[in-house]
């Protein structure tokens, strides 16, 4: 496949900057909530960028913010309040809407979880509930020191069903736990202590720079090496160790007789650069 | 079912506060040391409260500790002395009672582990093998800064068996190991630097202020979501993550058209603390 | 079994100091990077260790250092360059022999890490690719605040395939996908701030303080405890937790019946040292 498009977005600011996507959760008005729209936008971009991997596409990484000063203020109340005017037969039943509907933030959480690119998100103000999600499943994550995470679901009567398994995921059941039974809120150095987040920054410079060093780095890692990586790190998680050794090793071989595997080794004896750290690719 | 009763304890004192059940370990004489009679009791405590979270009982927290300015000092050797006794055909055989003696601290720590409200355990003084235990099982856990924690199992020559596994969910394998390995011991600064514990306080009062302001941040949160909560966290650990997902979305839909969803929600928009979060609740 | 005799090598340096086995990867001319011929070494002195472990052999600890102020440089580049030459059918596949080269490494890094025996890592210098992964499965990981650890593969091209699990279970996901997307570097004291060693210190001295500091906690734990309790605790990893309590109890109760478990308790009692606590022994 060589062909790459971008799906149309309403909720959604998308900038394709050399290889860099930049993604903006774009619903200021209401600190970017996620409505059900949102969401399924955010899937049909994941889902482009996973086939744009396997093309040659340029994209190699994308940046998540929110716009307007606020990360994202968590699942939109409104929406769900419309769609709990249904009348399933039981609630929570398989006719219940808000089954699907809220299985649709797991979808999401997942597919950014998986993506074949880098993924950095960059924290500013509110992120709360699906936003604080969101922090949990970007490869690095970087804040402002006075940024406000928080889980705010248990005090509305509800349980944050989606997120609670990449909360765990991102920084242990210990940490989860404490956040569940209390509403959990954190600024930006306690959420780098808990291991939330990557760094956290005093002002809005120093994270500019703190994204613009992200990206030098990850400019120097090969693209398909570290969709390979991020693929059997993941994995780690709940696959049988032998099993996953048994894979690693397929893929390592296939990896050093490929085109990035044979460029990278000669760049590396001729001490030279190798094609994709190139500031000009 | 709607009537809660707790069982009579002889080496547990039992206080229920409001929603809070104060709950004190109470062999003072032997630092607490958990001979089996003391689980035994804890398992019946944890097993009513298991029952509680789905009457009308009003048990929302249970704050741990132990009597006399110790927290506990671990199994009683005493006890396991006296079961040795046996000759069983095959030690660790079927017939052996040591093996359903020590299986019991096991038990113990899963049901304390697996409690619909919140827990929380407030260490001073010596926390030791089993008492390690119940410190890395608690949703809160929060020490003076000069408690004791200690796993002095493989110096007496046997492995801390129960309390491995609860170890490794709480700290992650990389720290645990060194603990196995040392005979760890740590004080309530180290606790929390590794993770088993979530705040280390400098001074009894400051405890005391902190306990409190634990008990004020979960009031916030309804109890019926926070025992939801709990339970998709602990699951994360060996679930399935789509599995649970699923799971995740019907408990989700349930939870936002029950009693307690509807009152959080309109709390919410009409500016107002729900029920649950009112003080004289 | 009571004989015990560790394998004749080339590339790792061997000296059985009382109950410790010093053991040093030997290559300094190319700080220590390892070719299949030392990961094979390394693999048949753990080997022989498990077999120890059942025998009256005195080992009771491992300290993992390089030669010539490295840890360990990685993969050899120029073995598996040669190894590369070969043109098997399908790359990846059956016959290829980079498939089973590679995998050698995951197997030495399994080895290590379920040694039976108390490993310490002791990292000076450069520990990068495989040599990142060696510090990742020791019980005890010691570093040199000036330590250089790194993850050179995905600039190389390759994915870190067989080291990416065994980062997981060291630092967890969150941190492991950071370093995967930006070819982490780290010195000790970062290393030590995300949990990849236990302890960073500012001088050879101090390292060496540490060290000893270390032998002689662990030289107070007994060694059949140490060797269950590092298995019960690996296997909490991937085992059920109610199968694993299972034969927690069973292990627990062969322990306190057995030699150790009866020195250990009449120690305690009688107030003296076990007998594999003494400085003697």
């Amino acid at each position: 496949m060589s062909h790459f498009e971008l799906p149309k977005t309403e909720h959604l600011k998308l900038r394709l900057e050399g290889a860099v996507l930049h993604l903006s959760l774009d619903r200021p008005e209401v600190r970017n909530a996620m409505s059900f729209a949102m969401v399924e936008e955010l899937i049909a971009v994941f889902d482009a960028l996973e086939d744009a991997a396997e093309s040659d596409a340029p994209v190699r990484a994308v940046v998540l913010r929110g716009a307007g000063g606020h990360f994202c203020a968590g699942g939109d109340v409104k929406d769900m309040a419309k769609v709990r005017m249904t009348s399933p037969e039981e609630p929570g039943g398989p006719d219940d809407p808000l089954v699907a509907g809220n299985r649709l933030f797991g979808t999401m959480l997942s597919v950014v979880e998986a993506a074949p690119q880098a993924v950095i998100a960059v924290v500013e103000g509110a992120a709360m509930g699906g936003g604080f999600g969101l922090a949990c499943v970007a490869d690095v994550t970087l804040a402002r020191a006075d940024a406000k995470f928080r889980l705010p679901e248990t005090s509305l009567g509800i349980p944050p069903a989606q997120i609670a398994p990449f909360i765990v995921r991102r920084i242990g059941l210990t940490q989860a736990r404490r956040l569940a039974v209390t509403g959990g809120r954190l600024d930006g150095d306690q959420a780098k202590a808990i291991g939330l987040v990557h760094e956290s920054y005093a002002s809005a410079e120093a994270l500019e720079t703190g994204l613009a060093q992200t990206l030098a780095d990850l400019r120097r890692c090969a693209p398909g090496a570290v969709a390979v990586t991020k693929d059997l790190m993941i994995s780690a998680l709940s696959e049988n160790l032998e099993v996953l050794l048994d894979r690693g090793a397929r893929d390592f071989a296939r990896a050093i007789r490929g085109p990035e595997g044979v460029e990278g080794t000669m760049a590396f004896v001729e001490k030279r650069e190798p094609k994709w750290a190139r500031t000009d690719a």
